[in-house]
């Protein structure tokens, strides 16, 4: 198959590449590199040192002598260029990642916000509208977040995608729909999740797109079978307060002797997937394509939960490190229980690896090995939710002021 | 109250201007008059003869010594402006109208398509973010539309936005959670209506803005209290198969001897209301304010409903015309039947106009009168909702070959 990985130079696009590559399909990376201009703008860098995208796909082809091509392409501002790319091309799936995905860089500053808007919900509208506008029948897989059903309080296992409920009718009887999963997002990268949703909804059944969106975990981990074959080949780790996932920053803290540090009482639930099961669910959606007419084919793509303060506990142990706790910027529930469907994928075949199997390695090879190259100033959170909540959060649990994050 | 007129120079922004300058408020017009660019671009005008704001805004002090403002800003692409004008000026409210409003011209092109997506959503979004960015407490008041709920097919009342639904809980037990009315629009137009309900969402729960959203029925009538003032006051009037609501197209058709199309069966049923009763629900909506942290605030602001088909039936007789059936350019239910809820604006006091008592005026003083400066080849609706449709309605009933109309 010929396929587009659409944001392939990202965390989770780049080992998807290489595994898409290793099976034999013929990829196309397609990156505007937005993601390592916003490390520049943030004065950050990725802890393990990360080579640009045509050297990586250079040592892929003489490990392999596969090819990955790398198309320069901003699909939300250069839409006539992705016409033109897809006209030419005609692939049989995208997958897309090109988003902004932090919810703390969406939440840092009204520019922020706009530019989160802007760019996800384009990248989205473009690539749907170039589909139908070149008549390219591609199977659209999407990566969308967990966050989107906004961690429901009411107790319920969360469905994948789809809720039945009973309307009562004029005449007194109750009829069932199904409804996409009523949206409750946590912050404005959330939202822009949400709006996709919406997009692709639209775009099913005015146009017949055939579109699979993944709602997915947090995603840990840093190797994968193909990014282990060369040092070059490996992968990003962020850790600065708007794209290190909480995991990442645990892992860090540890291996500096910082303390780990929870906010607030860590009560929140989080779901969770490792990089290689992540790249393994992908290649079982493409595997499983909807057809032309069907509704919008929805998998939550995450394979374990954990509260973040059990986390903490975890790589305390592992590591042997000590835990924090500090005021939460988050507009969100302190505490929160969080069940979460995933017989989709299961079903498909998909074997996960859990955390306590997995973390030493990430304790080990990755968080130990580069710690040298760790910037403590960027360790806390720095985006506040709102502006009542103050973004003071640039101290140590001491309460020694650390650099500003920002 | 100092009240920001947001898309003031269009079809309902003009006459609420006017009422509300009436009443007595410091009313404000924002527009960038993108709509007579697009008049410009499809080579249509106002059957009602329509002088430029400027020249409106000075006859209307003439008439009454009061003033109405107006800025020249796109609140789509220009941000700074935005927030600055709302730093400077901090009003108590504002009217939010200043959208791409058409069905038919958001199916155009795939430029079309991006256009109004683009314009609708930054405009919503820029909005909301400088809101929060510059501290304005306004109420905002949005005019989204009855399109939103997609026509239910299930056969149930549309509430006011909401609908409570039942979900079950892991331990076996029902909870009811009120949502979002599950959306299901059906064109790109109404789609940047619910993506814009999901931004007013997260915006009251995440800032606390207070927020009002009006979704409208399709707006009948040309001429309220204030228009009727002077001729130059006169209000737009969209005959033309992109911007021209089902009726208005009759009043015309009716006026100059034609037959009125009807797409299908005409068994589709639309909301309806008159321009002075949504002028007067504005006013009603203002005095009714959400509080901050309340949730976002939804009035269905509609009057009457009819089906396709018995509307014509209502012009043909009232003014003596014929109907044609043609084929629907439209994806949508050949019937459906829609029953909505709008008891809140009832019991504020709203005293609806029916469309049999108003549609004489229409015939008469408008359709009739400015007959003349009708542009047949202006009536075929143009706009194709996918490619499998053919956009071939430029031929009139009799299979006559019409001037293309775009
Ligand atoms: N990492 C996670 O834990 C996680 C969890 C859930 C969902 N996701 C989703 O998976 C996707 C990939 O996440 P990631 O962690 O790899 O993010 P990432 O930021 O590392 O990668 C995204 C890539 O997309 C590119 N990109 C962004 N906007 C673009 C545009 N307009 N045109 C072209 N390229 C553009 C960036 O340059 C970057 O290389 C995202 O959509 C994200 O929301 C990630
Ligand atoms: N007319 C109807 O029947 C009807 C029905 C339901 C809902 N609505 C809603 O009511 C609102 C007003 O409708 P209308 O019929 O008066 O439409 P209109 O097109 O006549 O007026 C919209 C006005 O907004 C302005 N505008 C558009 N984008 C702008 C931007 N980025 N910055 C500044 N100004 C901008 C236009 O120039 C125009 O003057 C719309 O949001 C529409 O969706 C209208």
């Amino acid at each position: 198959m010929k396929i587009a990985i659409l944001g392939g130079d990202g965390f989770v696009g780049w080992p998807t590449s290489l595994h898409l590559s290793q099976l034999g399909h013929d990829v196309h990376i397609i990156d505007n590199l937005s993601r390592r201009w916003i490390d520049t703008e943030l004065g950050v860098q990725s802890l393990t040192p990360m080579d640009s995208i045509q050297e990586r796909t250079r040592i892929w082809h003489e490990e392999t002598g596969r090819r990955i091509h790398f198309h320069l392409i901003d699909i939300a501002r250069d839409y006539d260029v992705l016409k033109n790319w897809l006209t030419e091309n005609q692939p049989d799936a995208i997958v897309h990642f090109a988003e902004q995905r932090a919810a703390p860089y969406s939440m840092k500053s009204d520019r922020h916000k706009n530019y989160t808007v802007n760019n996800n919900v384009n990248a989205t509208h473009n690539l749907l509208n170039a589909l139908v506008e070149t008549d390219t029948d591609a199977h659209l897989i999407h990566l969308g977040t967990m966050g989107v059903y906004g961690y429901s309080t009411v107790g319920a296992a969360i469905p994948e995608g789809y809720l039945p409920v009973g309307i009562e009718t004029m005449d007194g009887a109750t009829a069932t729909q199904e409804i996409l999963y009523p949206a409750n997002p946590g912050s404005i990268y959330h939202m822009t999740k949400c709006l996709d949703q919406l997009l692709f909804q639209f775009y099913a059944k005015n146009d017949g797109l055939r579109i699979t969106d993944l709602h997915q975990g947090i995603v840990w981990g840093t190797h994968t079978d193909q990014t282990r074959r060369h040092p070059q080949l490996i992968n990003r780790f962020d850790y600065d307060g708007d794209y290190g996932t909480v995991l990442n920053r645990f892992l860090i803290q540890a291996a500096i002797g910082y303390p780990l540090t929870v906010h607030g009482t860590g009560g929140q639930t989080r779901a969770f997937i490792h990089i290689q099961d992540s790249v393994r669910c992908i290649e079982l959606a493409l595997k499983s394509a909807p057809e032309r007419g069907d509704k919008v084919k929805i998998f939550n793509q995450m394979t374990e939960t954990h509260r973040v303060r059990d986390l903490a506990e975890i790589v305390a142990r592992i590591a042997d490190a000590k835990i924090a706790y500090l005021p939460n910027p988050r507009k969100e529930a302190a505490e929160n229980d969080l069940v979460v469907k995933n017989d989709q994928f299961l079903q498909l075949g998909l074997n996960p690896i859990t955390l306590e199997e997995g973390l030493l390695e990430e304790v080990v090879d990755v968080a130990k090995k580069f710690a040298y190259r760790v910037d403590r100033s960027r360790i806390p959170a720095a985006s506040a939710w709102t502006k009542d909540i103050k973004p003071t959060l640039n101290t140590d649990p001491e309460g020694k002021a650390l650099k500003s994050a920002s």
